[in-house]
């Protein structure tokens, strides 16, 4: 049976949540009673269908059901589990565990509360053990980190039932062992942004010049390894020792004198809206989170290829939900592969670069391999299939940020030849098709050799199921061809 | 001439700084007495040539020679620059700007300092004004960030001499504005380490956990676009008067109290010392180097090919630097383009990607179109060849470091249809042909029309000459068709 879960309030942060859990199949029952709710979420959905499914090798599951409702007790019908992410009123987040528990007394709550405690939270409620902090960071639908922050009024169980859901829709649940205001993430951003407000009063740097700063350096090492790894590695041979003896000085240096909190006022708000006007608002919002989303995607995509970090939690959260795709060899050209066209793949005419059609087969052609069992290990263990001859015949234009799907046709095949028919689709048209000869070769031997007998089990009958269908028109053309 | 810079200290910044220069083409004299050092920046270079030459998509320039030298006047001889990575001892730092001054009294001298001021470091120099702070980040090879920070005694000239090196380099100068202890970087690195040693002090998390909390959150964001940029996003429709509205009360939440320094004593350095083992003491420092470099590359990577951030960084010094290798087309077939397989070019078997294959053929035809007047003022104007079908025969594999030569031959044309061969030769000996019909377009229209008279006039007696050649073996051939 499908889940639900329920999303109390409908910003930036629960309209993530609400995206993730659909994207990962369960049905989001919404309760916010901003008339602009329905809007608002459906603009961060709309941003989290083109970038989520991009970190999947795996088919994505039917997307879940979203449905509006006018109550908190209907949103929270059926539902297993509810996220709160209602502003930051700790008396208007415990009336909505009233009404939630009231109507559903076992459902657990988890809060995207940015700095209460899990026993505040709790105080004066009928089920405090049921009610925990899941604090997530923005974009909801891309970044895995969920900091998992209960209190002693908290099981063991609800802690484990909280890290289990988390990690059913891909997130990386950090459990919190000690109660603390703001947990982790929010305590360096505060002392971060505590710093940036004192940089931009005393006119040291603008809002760009400290963007820069952050992106153009340790901002990058951040997002893979953190602070003490990354710390680590700057201690050299010699070790973490050697760098505390380094860097822990300068604790006391005067650049610490800076511990102080800058007035917050209207002037403030002034200099920092004004120097974010200039540095960014030749972009419009949805635009900067488009732009932000592919970034990310491109950042977690080269970690998952590296299994290292967040791409590790993505590598997981696809090995968890491969079993239940595993395609079944069917009689139609089998859809692998969905793609994007990304700024990087544009050329000077504006549309998708012709190497890029043939890497969006290549791509198909991977997964396909993949799904036969000649994948990235098979590869380290010596064999590969190698691509012999290409043709491509184009057929119609794909532009940038066109959604493409990949299907493979097995045209023939046998223990040594793989001759394959791909279509790369935009709205179920074509607007290429590449067909390859594939040669199965023992890498170190560098000759032609039988592929694994596992391999061509899997292959045999999906080669069997296509030989069903008709030819396709462009197989065997050459270039140059009269077109039928 | 080769340009060269002295580098004075050896460490990890002196070494990374060693290998930026060297691998951009500069001659690099280095001072230091540390008998280990040759071995140190050994290291170091090693795993800047194996992370560097990723990132560009021209030919890397030969690389320039490193010397290590028993006196600083050595190390400077005919330096134009020099990198001061020594330790942060401000004597030490002002005897070596004095023997510099003494041996090459006009040379430009950059500190690596984390937190002197320029005006601290020229203080009784006999040439404060050649004397500048150009704070990098650690890998020095691969993070653009440089911190120029200079004192009213440095004219504007210096520090746009000291941008344009760095930008030589490839490096992001960001020149602060303001003279301040530890610059921008830092004081933000700074406030974090406060936070996260109070963090392992308090019990509240480990030195793992708190890694995780910023590589699978923030550190992520913080990556592409920063701080700022970031919380425009946060402030959703509303914009950043919004989120300062929400977040600025926050500065004084009870989160702030946290503002004191903890005591810097043997416990803590052993609680870090002790946690960091158990969280990374698996891998050695050159393991994590690398791994670190590899997670970069594929940052930067991602970025250069949505040019964005730093990523922006990278194309335009690619662009600085490809006039040095264009090519006078010459010969029938034409020679039209000198390539190297880069990094970014190698898939998981080891060898050239397949759609590089073509990317190469791309580049070899781009550069036909520019000699036939058809490149992109031509495109620009509304016209533009398409291709409509091409065919690829592998024949050999390319690998990493491989110069690749690409050669066009017409094997016919008309007003509208240009039929071109391409060899990607390596060695002189072909690893792919790529045969292509193009159509000449109206692009607006959408429809194949004549090309323009000067294009066809320059086209026409290359189709004549090319004529007399012989047709090769592999035009016209089929997908898996039997071979000759």
């Amino acid at each position: 049976m499908t889940r639900k879960a329920a999303i109390i309030g409908g910003g930036v942060i629960g309209g993530g949540w609400a995206a993730r859990f659909l994207l990962n199949g369960w049905d989001v029952g919404v309760f916010d009673p901003d008339p602009e709710a329905e809007r608002k979420i459906a603009a961060v959905l709309g941003n989290a269908r083109l970038a989520l499914p991009a970190l999947s090798d795996v088919p994505m599951p039917p997307e879940g059901k979203l449905t509006f409702h006018g109550t908190i007790g209907e949103a929270v019908e059926g539902a297993e589990y509810v996220q709160e992410s209602v502003s930051e009123r700790i008396e208007l987040k415990k009336k909505i565990y009233a009404q939630l528990q009231q109507a559903n007394p076992d459902v657990l709550i988890g809060s995207s509360t940015s700095g209460f405690k899990a026993s505040d939270l709790q105080e004066g409620s009928a089920a405090p053990h049921n009610i925990i902090v899941a604090h997530p960071f923005n974009p909801v639908y891309l970044l895995p980190l969920s900091e998992v922050s209960g209190s002693p009024a908290n099981s063991a169980e609800t802690v484990e039932k909280t890290v289990q859901i988390m990690k059913d829709i891909g997130m990386f649940p950090l459990v919190i062992r000690k109660e603390i205001d703001a947990f982790i993430g929010n305590r360096f951003l505060e002392a971060v942004w505590r710093e940036a407000l004192w940089m931009l009063v005393d006119g040291v740097a603008t809002t760009e010049e400290i963007d820069e700063a952050i992106r153009m350096g340790f901002g990058l090492r951040w997002g893979q390894m953190g602070l003490f790894e990354t710390y680590r590695i700057a201690g050299g041979e010699a070790g973490m020792r050697h760098f505390m003896a380094q860097f822990g000085p300068a604790l006391k240096w005067p650049w610490t004198k800076l511990m102080d909190v800058p007035e917050f006022n209207e002037d403030l708000v002034d200099l920092v809206a004004s120097q974010s006007d200039a540095q960014s608002g030749m972009y419009g919002i949805r635009e900067l989170e488009r732009i932000r989303d592919q970034n990310l995607v491109g950042f977690l995509r080269s970690l998952k290829e590296r299994n290292w970090g967040a791409g590790k939690v993505l590598r997981e959260h696809d090995a968890r939900r491969a079993a239940a795709f595993e395609v079944e060899p069917s009689g139609a050209p089998l859809v692998l592969a969905q793609m994007q066209v990304l700024p990087g793949w544009i050329d000077y005419n504006g549309h998708m670069t012709e190497s890029r059609y043939l890497f969006a087969a290549s791509e198909t052609c991977d997964a396909f391999l993949r799904l036969i069992g000649a994948g990235m290990e098979y590869v380290a263990a010596g064999h590969s299939y190698y691509t012999a001859e290409t043709h491509i015949l184009h057929l119609g234009e794909a532009k940038l940020g066109d959604r493409l799907t990949g299907t493979l046709q097995v045209l023939a095949s046998d223990e040594k030849r793989l001759h394959t028919f791909v279509r790369i689709l935009k709205d179920g048209v074509p607007v290429a098709t590449v067909e390859q000869m594939c040669l199965h070769v023992d890498m170190k031997a560098g000759k032609a050799c039988a592929a694994a007998p596992e391999v061509l089990a899997k292959l045999g009958p999906i080669a069997v199921a296509h030989a069903a269908l008709p030819k396709p028109e462009a197989a065997g053309r050459f270039t140059g061809q009269r077109r039928a």
